[in-house]
């Protein structure tokens, strides 16, 4: 159910992206309780003169491997499984493909169940709701 | 007052993107309350590599066509609207330009009349409550 | 703590980015109550035909050159901030890089002081709280 829109800089390599995209979604799925197979993202690579960011606030210095991961969820998480999210996200992405911590920004919004079609036409997390 | 983006993969000829706007247009005036003139929405053709999902996950197959609809909407609707949206959206996106109703995937978010300026300096919903 | 996403046409020079980024950030800082360091911000630079919206609805005539600013806030913010944010961005736009008012649209959304990561795995505004 979570859609995710990673910004960075262009000039990556594929496999950093891959990287990156694996990282991001076993972090989810061992921390934000998210399947397996619920996997969305699209990466926006952008000229790093498109990237406006300051480099130390809240957390830096940040550099220009700056990440901004923004996912939408269809449904509440506690204040502790977001802790746990991040740290989980910023250790695995120091792993793969190798992001320094303060690089590592994410944003997260939510909305319902309703407001979620993945295909078909149906209000898919409604539908599963009355197969159960 | 909605706003739309949509995201597929670069590469699909101007009249099929053209028939893709009109058929959201469409369905959102037809079943989402959206007035005629209200039409505001951003195109994002990216590389299919950037483009992340699964073939199968509540819905598919999912082609190399998939497209991602985020519509944020300011002010709420019942689930039976968004039910009857979903369903019409679908049905004339296979219409025209032809999608596979399993490659449609929407997104709605919501937020207030307050957050909305359409231009101008003003707070365009809350004036034209004003108004009336 | 806000991000910005500012979508536009392609081919302004870069002068007219960089004060058109210049006065959405000292809008913020003037009325919105964002820090001055607090500055993230992506450009989405697209081809004209990727921006889909009527020139008149609400607002008007609208030029190639409208832009779209939409804004992620992690705390509320009153309706009478919001009205002088709106105004105030309208001015300073106006003024540098020369943007007509009916040119700007601004949509924001809200979300929770949970929601944010602003590096090194950290869930930075309640750490924030916490230090306090």
């Amino acid at each position: 159910m979570p859609i995710s829109h990673i910004t960075l800089r262009r000039g990556h390599p594929d496999a950093y992206l891959d990287a990156l995209s694996n990282s991001l979604h076993e972090a989810l799925v061992d921390t934000f309780e998210v399947p397996e197979n619920d996997r969305f993202q699209v990466f926006h690579e952008l000229d790093l003169k498109a990237l406006c960011f300051d480099r130390n606030y809240l957390a830096g210095p940040r550099s220009d491997n700056w990440v901004l991961i923004e996912i939408t969820a269809g449904r509440p998480r506690s204040t502790t499984i977001k802790r746990s999210f991040y740290r989980c996200l910023a250790e695995r992405l120091a792993d793969s493909p190798g992001i320094a911590p303060a690089d590592v920004m994410v944003v997260i919004r939510h909305n319902q169940a309703e407001d979620w079609s993945f295909g078909r036409g149906l209000t898919s997390m409604l539908e599963m709701e009355n197969e159960t």
